[in-house]
């Protein structure tokens, strides 16, 4: 199985790292690119818009590979890949927005996330808009896809994990109240609904992010971003 | 102000994306049209094709709509709606993704910043993709488009405001040490060049974002967002 990944960075990240490129389509003017690509000895093709065009329907800059699909990682291998000391996991409840997915990974891999968790039904899944949106970081950040978030909970408190769940509900606490000195697995609800029933169940901690305008929410990927270099910083100070 | 809108999926998309509709004129043969009008509950005008040619010179394939212009304020405006204690404006020097701009228009409102300055040219502006993406918040929030970033901050500064930019450099100090008690123009880049020579330059401060992963920057709307978060906190604290 393949698919394809275009944009000029997000293809020249996935050369750098050199695993999975099966094809690298390019037009001839993106010498920069050619040249990346021989110092890895990958084979360049130079082909015309119109053969990319039929290729890919995004903006792809005048080139395109095409790579092996994503690799998908177990819970216990991200648990057990870990860092020691407080990992930290994200699990996304049900995101459907290819840019949010793509923007969370970026973060994760800059904030040393351990890995992220996403169900296999009803979410976007790893793709060529959420590889392009990474700017790479797909390559890097450990991703597991699930059949069922709220077994996985459980499984992950087993392991001594502590679930804090990004809600605002009447008993959220201001999210800069929580000590993140634990495992923590930090939970985001999906673009429209937030957090399902049962996974909220599963929660030990609910928090929210302050506000003070008329809009009552963030951006998925925002709030995600904002609390997990709220627990970054926590855990350095 | 309003403008006209025409041609099938340009009206299709300003009605999915909620664009503010003021008119709707259409041939009875636009079926599908007329039938997405009604389910977002849009009058609709049937007209003949004599009547559209009068209204717009390009190719309508029978459809046009009239819609409000966004607002924009001028950025004395802004200055002078601010709050008295400590406003905080934001600087986008050149974003060109709207979903960054919506997504930052939405933080901002959420966390009462007092407006937001992108400038005229090379900058995405105010438009049904934005709108959307900010959910609302384009109603809310104060944008100010002006044609010189540099002289606006120059402006900016006599008003008693120091800027801090978001740039990684060797001078960069972590974003969590700046002591934000004061009237603030934080200053976002461009997704692909960061800030600009000239804007940089009228920098009071320069922070980062501290990164520990593969990828060496984050997404715009994403790092504008924890750092518009982290000047709120500081003044609560």
């Amino acid at each position: 199985m393949s698919e394809y990944i275009y944009g000029k960075n997000a293809v020249k990240e996935s050369i750098v790292n050199n695993s999975k490129i099966l094809n690298l389509f390019t037009l001839e003017s993106n010498q920069d690119i050619i040249k990346l690509a021989k110092e890895k000895n990958l084979k360049v093709k130079i082909v015309d818009n119109n053969f990319l065009n039929k290729l890919v329907k995004g903006v792809h800059q005048g080139v395109v590979i095409e790579v092996k699909e994503y690799e998908y990682y177990s819970v216990d291998e991200i648990i057990n890949s870990a860092r020691e000391k407080m990992p930290l996991i994200v699990m996304l409840d049900g995101l459907e927005d290819p840019h949010n997915l793509g923007a969370i990974l970026r973060t994760s891999d800059a904030a040393g996330v351990d890995g992220v968790i996403i169900p296999k039904n009803r979410s976007v899944g790893l793709n060529a808009t959420v590889a392009k949106v990474s700017t790479g970081a797909i390559e890097y950040i450990k991703v597991s896809e699930v059949t069922n978030l709220t077994q996985t909970l459980k499984h992950l408190k087993s392991k001594g994990y502590w679930i804090v769940g990004a809600e605002a509900t009447d008993k959220s606490v201001d999210f800069r109240e929580v000590k993140y000195d634990m495992p923590t697995v930090l939970v985001i609800g999906s673009e429209g609904k937030g957090i399902s029933r049962l996974v909220l169940e599963q929660c030990d901690f609910l928090v929210k992010i302050p506000m003070f305008g008329h809009v009552n929410s963030l951006n998925a990927s925002v709030s995600c971003s904002i609390l997990i270099y709220e627990i970054i910083k926590y855990r350095e100070d």
